[in-house]
Formats: C-alpha cells, sequence, structure tokens
C-alpha cells in the first residue's frame, strides 16, 4: 500500500491521479491533497478518498472548507505553508507535483528534501530551479527512481509531455502553453534537467496524431519510442506504480488502424518564437530560466483576462528577457527575485500596450 | 572479451556480425564459424578473423578450403557434425544462429544444451521446435538472457525482423518469404514461443517505410516501438553486447525529417495466403509448423530453381498442409520425420505440375 500526496488536486493531472488511486484501491492511499480555490471539487475528493490533511489558498477558504466538511476528521490548512506540510506529510511515499506555474516550486523541494519520490506533472518547477532541484534529488537517497532509471523509461515518469493535444481538457495555462509553443519551450529544459542532457542533444518535432509521446535515440542509432492514446491516465498510473504497469481496461486501445498515418515536421521558429526563447534562456542558463517563466506565465495570464493579445505574448516575452539582469542562482531565493523581478516587467508591459476595447 | 561463433558466417547476417565484431575486437573474439559453399568468402573470413574452428557443408570443401588457407592454424569440419562441433565450441559464450532454414535446427539445439547465449537470426529453428527449443532453454541456467528480459527489450532480439525491406541485400529465401508474407508468418510463430504469447497476442502490421521495427504492447495500454534505420548492425550489435548499446557512427542517423511519414495497413490475408497458413499451422500446433516450414523450403527452391510459378506456391503449400497426418512432436527426430515427409511431398507436387518451357 503506497501513501501518496498530491499537490494540484483539483487540476487535470491531479483529477487524473486520483481517478488512478480509486481504481487501484488496494495499493494506494491518499493520505494529503492540496489544492487552490476549487471547494467543490475538492470536498467531494476529500469525502471520497478521507485524506487526514488538506491545503486550501488561504485562510477564509480553509474556514469555509471546515464548515463544508463538517464531521469530516481532516486537518485543514493553507497557502504556501500549506502545500508544503501536504508535500511532506510523513506517510507519503510518493508526491504528485502537479501545481501549476512557479508556486509548486518550494513544496516541490520539500518533498524532495524529505526524501519523498517525486511525479513532476509541474514542469515550471524544473525549468525554474532545474539545477538546484537535480541537486537535490541526487543528494537525497530516495530521489533514486530518477537516478537509476534506464533511459529509455524516463519517458513515462515526465507524465505531462502528451498534455499538448488540443482536444484535451486542461488548464488554461498549458492550453495557452500549447498554442505558443511554450509548452515544448518548457519541456526541452525540463528534459535538460530530467535527463541531464545539453540543448543540443534535445529536439522538437511536432506530431500532429499525438500518438508517440516521446523518443529516446540511443547511441547505436536505434530509438526507443513510446506509444498511447493520448490519456494522461497511463503516465500517471506507471508513475504512481512504477516500476509496476497496472491494467487499464477501462481505457480505448491504441490502433494503428484508426492512426494509419503518423506524420512529423520540423518547429517553425519564425512562427513560434516562444520555443525560440526557451532555447535561449536555456543556453543563458543562471536566472534566465526564471525570467523566462515568471515572465510567460503573467502573459499568458494577462491574455486570459483580455488585456494582452495572443500575438503580443512573444514580443513582451522577448522584451522583458532582453532587460533581465542574468545572475548567478545559488539559491532558491535568488529565483524567486527574479521571479518577482520578471512578473513585475511583464505586467508593466500590458499595462503599457493595453489591448483596445 | 566475449567469445563467439557463427553458424552461417557467409551469409547476411552472418557477414553483418563479423563487420560489428571486427569494429569491436577489444571486445568480441570470433573462436569459430560454420558457413555453406561459399568458399571464396569464407577463406577470406578466416584469414581475417583467424577463429580455431570451421566448418563447410560437404568434405570434399573442406578439403579445398584447407588447400587455400595453406598455413593458417585451423581445425576444419564439416556437414551436420561439424556445424555443431561450431555451435559447442567450448570457449564460445554466445552463438549466433544464422543459417537458413531446417538445417540450423541441430547446431543451435546443441548450442542451447551448451549453455550458450543465442542470437536468433534462422527463424526457421523455432518455427518447427519451438517447444522443445524454448524448453531447452528453460531447463539450461545460461540460456538466462531471454527469460529475465522486460518485454519492452525483445525487440532487440529477434534480430532478423527488419529483413524484410526490399531494398536490402538479403538471401534469397528470405526475399521470397518476404514477397509472399511468409517471412511475417514465421515470424508470428517465432514470437509465439520467443515470448510465450498467443497467436492472439500477435499481430501483423504492414509498414511500409520500415522505421518502425517492432511494437509490444503493455497492460496499460502503452505501446514501446523500436525504430531505426533498416540495417541489421543494430540489433546485431545489440544482441552480441546485450545489455550494452555499441556506438555505431558509421552508420546513418534516423532523421524524421526524412521519414515526415509513417504508414501502416491490415495484411491482406487473401492476397497474402502463407501468412494465413501460418496462422493456421501456429493453432494446429504439433509437427505442423514443421510441416508448413519444410513445404515452403522445397517450393521456394523450386521457384528459384524455375520449377514453379511464384504464384504457385500458396496453392501448393496448403495443399500439403491438408494431405499432413499432424501428430505429436515429442523429440526433434519426430519434427525432422514431418520435416522430410513435406520436403518430399512438395517435391511431388513441383514435379507433377512442371512450368511451360
Amino acid at each position: 500500500m503506497k501513501a501518496i500526496s498530491i499537490l494540484g488536486s483539483t487540476g487535470s493531472v491531479g483529477v487524473t491521479t486520483l481517478d488512478v488511486a480509486g481504481r487501484f484501491r488496494d495499493r494506494f492511499r491518499v493520505v494529503a491533497m492540496a489544492a487552490g480555490r476549487n471547494l467543490d471539487l475538492l470536498a467531494e475528493q476529500v469525502k471520497h478518498f478521507r485524506p487526514e490533511l488538506v491545503s486550501v489558498a488561504t485562510p477564509e477558504l480553509a474556514k469555509e472548507l471546515a464548515q463544508r466538511l463538517g464531521g469530516e476528521r481532516v486537518t485543514i490548512v493553507h497557502g504556501l505553508e500549506g502545500a508544503t506540510a501536504v508535500a511532506t506529510h510523513p506517510d507519503a511515499e510518493f508526491v504528485m507535483s502537479a501545481l501549476v506555474g512557479a508556486m509548486g516550486l518550494r513544496p516541490t523541494l520539500a518533498a524532495i528534501k524529505s526524501g519523498k519520490d517525486i511525479g513532476f506533472a509541474n514542469k515550471e518547477v524544473l525549468v525554474i530551479a532545474g539545477e538546484l532541484i537535480t541537486a537535490a534529488v541526487r543528494e537525497n537517497p530516495s530521489g533514486g527512481p530518477f537516478r537509476e532509471l534506464p533511459a529509455e523509461r524516463f519517458a513515462a515518469i515526465t507524465i505531462e509531455q502528451a498534455l499538448k493535444h488540443p482536444t484535451w481538457t486542461m488548464g488554461s495555462k498549458i492550453t495557452i502553453d500549447s498554442a505558443t509553443l511554450m509548452n515544448k519551450g518548457l519541456e526541452v529544459i525540463e528534459a535538460r534537467w530530467l535527463f541531464d542532457l545539453t540543448a543540443a542533444q534535445i529536439s522538437v518535432v511536432i506530431h500532429p496524431q499525438s500518438v508517440i509521446h516521446s523518443m529516446v535515440e540511443m547511441i547505436d542509432g536505434s530509438v526507443i519510442a513510446e506509444m498511447a492514446i493520448p490519456d494522461m491516465a497511463i503516465p500517471v498510473a506507471y508513475a504512481l506504480a512504477y516500476p509496476d504497469r497496472l491494467p487499464m481496461p477501462h481505457l480505448k486501445q491504441l490502433s494503428l488502424a484508426e492512426n494509419s498515418k503518423l506524420t512529423f515536421e520540423e518547429p517553425d521558429l519564425g512562427r513560434f518564437p516562444c520555443l525560440r526563447l526557451a532555447y535561449e534562456a536555456l543556453a543563458s542558463g543562471r536566472t534566465m530560466p526564471a525570467c523566462l517563466n515568471a515572465a510567460n506565465e503573467e502573459l499568458v495570464a494577462g491574455f486570459l483576462a483580455g488585456k494582452l493579445r495572443f500575438a503580443d505574448i512573444p514580443g513582451h516575452l522577448e522584451s522583458v528577457m532582453a532587460r533581465h539582469p542574468n545572475s548567478p542562482a545559488r539559491t532558491i531565493e535568488d529565483l524567486l527575485e527574479t521571479d518577482g523581478w520578471a512578473r513585475a516587467a511583464a505586467r508593466e508591459l500590458i499595462a503599457a500596450k493595453p489591448v483596445a476595447a
């Protein structure tokens, strides 16, 4: 019986994680979960999975959740401290890190330092602090699964790789990132840290059918590919049960008769400058990836709030990066300082050039 | 330094095996090789690789080879006994079984019983005697690599799977088998034994670009595929160095820009009855797969000798199978009796209906 904590239980990956845990109740026990503001769904999840610890965004939400849950025996906490308590719950062996954006950074790092196995569904954490995170994993004996994994099996851990499909129900942030190709750019930076690669070793290929989710080229020229229907339940279940695979008879099988043509094309960096900017941030290193991520989060939020045109995202992002005084990233505090600076810079640009009403 | 024996050194896989061994002389030593009648190439191979033991088809050829090699310190043997001596050379740890057709059966079985690791490049051996061969592997502790191999890595052992490509230089038998789809049929039977599957678990898909060489579907619906340029050096090197992979910088890399469209189609069993007959032989079991294989070998030889039309191969094969009194296959002798019966039956059909001059 593996005890699991979920950071981001009401998001797309969190819901999938609970679905898998619910189908295999003899294998998994949910001991803690953190969510943001979706109390309706969270209250339902708590009643169903009965975790010991739950965290929400604010003290007000914590109070409201306590009222809604009435007699449930559950400890309710809030904020960054609350999410960190969920991430470091003493019973948890596995933490699904599925918060969106930079807010996942501190809880995930705390989980690593507590010796938990991590399911990385929050790529921004590795984009911002890849070096610090991987160093923490190396220092921590229980961080083992990543270090000893043969290269061809890594594919299944990066559980968000397939989230780009336009027909999927995904969070709004990743949907926009998919449209700008920033999502692929974030994954390039993530892959650099997860698999200890150089940028030159990582290629992006556009594959509209979303049947092949990842490929690893071996030194002998052989390429091992992972193919499946585009359903996050498969990589989530593999991450939870690793190294086992769980039977998933409720899912549709991949049919090559139905997918009789798979196509590939090079990404057009002219049309999608965000991917180029991600490669540049990776090449610059230091605090630049954190700058890229924070500015992108703000610009996407601005676009979703109607304050910015979609086509302005890449140009604004490039402006923020051009002005960023890149500096060494020795601590999480260095990175969070850059995060704050880049958000302010992005908001300034949005305010200076509002969308015509 | 791994000592290897090669059954069929002058054939396509044998030549590739020697090429890999020659590129990695610090890892591999060729101690014995068996060939048929191609003395020109064999003499050159012996001078280059200096094995201790060499076998050819007949005593006359053995004498001629001895004269050609003059002062070389090499023991020359011949026939089935000679090939068996090569297969069981006391120093050999790995035997590449790359003879064509039923003649590989006894030497390969002898190699297994001597505790060698086997590279199966001769699928007919498993088609004829899959049950006996796999039982021998199970009984033999050194037969281990196959049993402990995770399913997704099996792909690389079945080194002949990609041999179907029409642009490859292949032996004539397999070229004809590819054209009739019998090659795929033989691989279905082979896969049944190599991976302990039922016929229903094995699917054939036509993939004209020959980029994906094998796929394994996991219980969670995930499919792991092996892709590469169609060059046997890759699986041969992996079989030799397993579990390591060897760098192959002399080979062209797989480019998805050049292979930007991969297609798949169901095989047409009406147009290619040989594949259907192979499934039927597998379902019948007992001596029927040996009957299928022997009749096919004779019919292909008859076609290559101009005694039979290509289009007659499937019908003649079906006739021989229909007349075969299927019976239990308890020993290799049972299987070889069927082999002889089916060859005679096929030759009779060829003689009864000669091609018009």
